[in-house]
């Protein structure tokens, strides 16, 4: 069994490592910024990949924020990568390195590693949400990826919660994003302070801010943070009903806020579970992977697709 | 390869099928009451199997109204068997029976069945849901149907659509079950009537009443579809977001009111799906096996299960 090739496609940086066989500690691993004046996201990432080639590679696998088409490999758009408009991604990787080539989005790959290298090791039916300035989804379901027939399931954050709720981030109204996302606790706590709430906050607080403050015994950031809480709850109470997973991963920035998250959240999950056999063992878990998700998930792609 | 014995357990009525391998066609078939004076369920049903009794016997597959662990095999309770609480079915047939047996809920049965025989037939991502009295599901991911850890995946009538939305019969609030099910429509138009709404209708009509008054032009019947439909799009769109299905097909009684419903299903659905990608090339077909889909997806069930 030869290398496999993985790529971390980020809004800030590009990072690419080879993995020897059964290894999951990189063999070569190089990181750079994804935009430079004048020169192409594409043709930064393949300079990056000819740096760590280690001759004989099996496959290459992508991690990329979506939309995208994981059965095509295609980018659909990205916000932070404005020239992949309905990109080629996989096609062009292969053209260029004559290797199998497979794509997904960050948070599917996210839970395929916290489901084979992290949090969710053992578990078969696995539901893995990030929560930071949007919402994902990940869920591995039988010891398998959830991808859907044009590779675009577990948008997990883009789901109707409360029909008149708030527009999410997508320009679509009441989504869970809307309501649990750090954007969405940012966007609250800037509303309720123009509408003149008394708060130790001022102007447009980051969530970090927001958290700090509630620390520190703000009303208004306990608020933000336990009304994402609950709706949180909400989701995943649905998220339950749906897939019936053994473990829920929490990854992504807001979801280390502590119990000023947790709490709240745990309290409504139990509150919104229509029977409690769904609770029987569920172990509910903070994401172990932190920033190498990305990578050790395109890694296990390249790698399960391969062997399929 | 021999025969299996498939059971469809209803509130009303109890079959019992014997299929040849290979047969879509009954080889014996029989079908009584559930309930009788001075009589167990089971013990009409084991008699029930012993009148189709084939002699060569690979497994039995048994389809009932849940909750149920389709993992234990244990009906945990269902609304119509009131001596059923927690009662381990499948371990009382293997030990009367002596043959492999295998259980699960009604509604993931007849999408395994619609998926197998009826229209969802060549599609590898199926999304099923029955929308009668109450509203089921049942969804096939890659050929495999979604069962969870516990057995209890696939309960989309159940699902919070709208925080504080309306009580569904389950005692929890804002279900889809709760907008879009039969028992909606009619309280809709119960409640509306007795706010002294005027109408052709009095009373507490059926739903099926209320789909005639809406055919001849009753402006409350039509309103009630038309809210079940938008509903039913807002859930659709959220199971096309998580599964990214390439057909959805709809059964049970509500999904046979033509375009009362169906219309402005449609409408709320392509309104609310947040990128045009999911609907390319998704199929929305009605079920197509009507009362046998149980029997049908219990020896589905059987089959699957011993090949597997």
């Amino acid at each position: 069994m030869g290398h496999v090739i993985a790529i971390d496609v980020g809004g800030t940086h590009l990072r690419v490592a080879a993995y020897s066989s059964n290894n999951q500690a990189p063999f070569k691993h190089q990181r750079i910024k994804t935009h430079a004046p004048n020169e192409e996201v594409f043709e930064r990432m393949t300079a990056l990949i000819d740096a760590v080639w280690p001759g004989d590679v099996d496959a290459i696998g992508v991690s990329s924020p979506g939309p995208l088409d994981s059965r095509t490999g295609v980018v659909m758009s990205t916000p932070n990568i404005k020239e992949w408009k309905n990109f080629p991604l996989t096609a062009n990787l292969m053209k260029r390195f004559g290797v199998p080539t497979f794509l997904d989005n960050d948070a599917n790959l996210a839970g395929l590693a916290e489901w084979e290298f992290g949090a969710g090791r053992g578990h078969h039916d696995v539901l893995y949400l990030t929560v930071s300035t949007g919402i994902g989804g990940g869920v591995i379901l039988g010891d398998r990826l959830l991808q859907g027939h044009h590779g675009l399931a577990a948008e997990l954050g883009h789901v109707i919660v409360a029909v008149d709720g708030p527009v999410c981030g997508c320009g679509f109204r009441g989504h869970l994003e809307a309501f649990s996302s750090g954007t969405a606790i940012e966007r609250h706590v800037a509303e309720q302070l123009a509408a003149g709430r008394k708060s130790t906050l001022t102007g447009k607080p980051s969530a970090r801010k927001i958290a700090e403050a509630a620390e520190d015994g703000d009303e208004l950031g306990r608020e933000a943070y336990a009304r994402a809480g609950e709706y949180l709850g909400i989701g995943v109470a649905n998220y339950l009903h749906i897939f019936d997973p053994s473990i829920v991963i929490l990854g992504g920035g807001v979801s280390k806020s502590g119990p000023l998250l947790f709490e709240p959240f745990e309290a409504s999950l139990r509150k919104h579970v229509f029977h409690p056999r769904y609770l029987d063992g569920l172990v509910i878990a903070q994401a172990e992977l932190g920033d190498d998700a990305g990578l050790l998930g395109a890694m296990a792609l390249a790698r399960l697709k391969i062997q399929s």
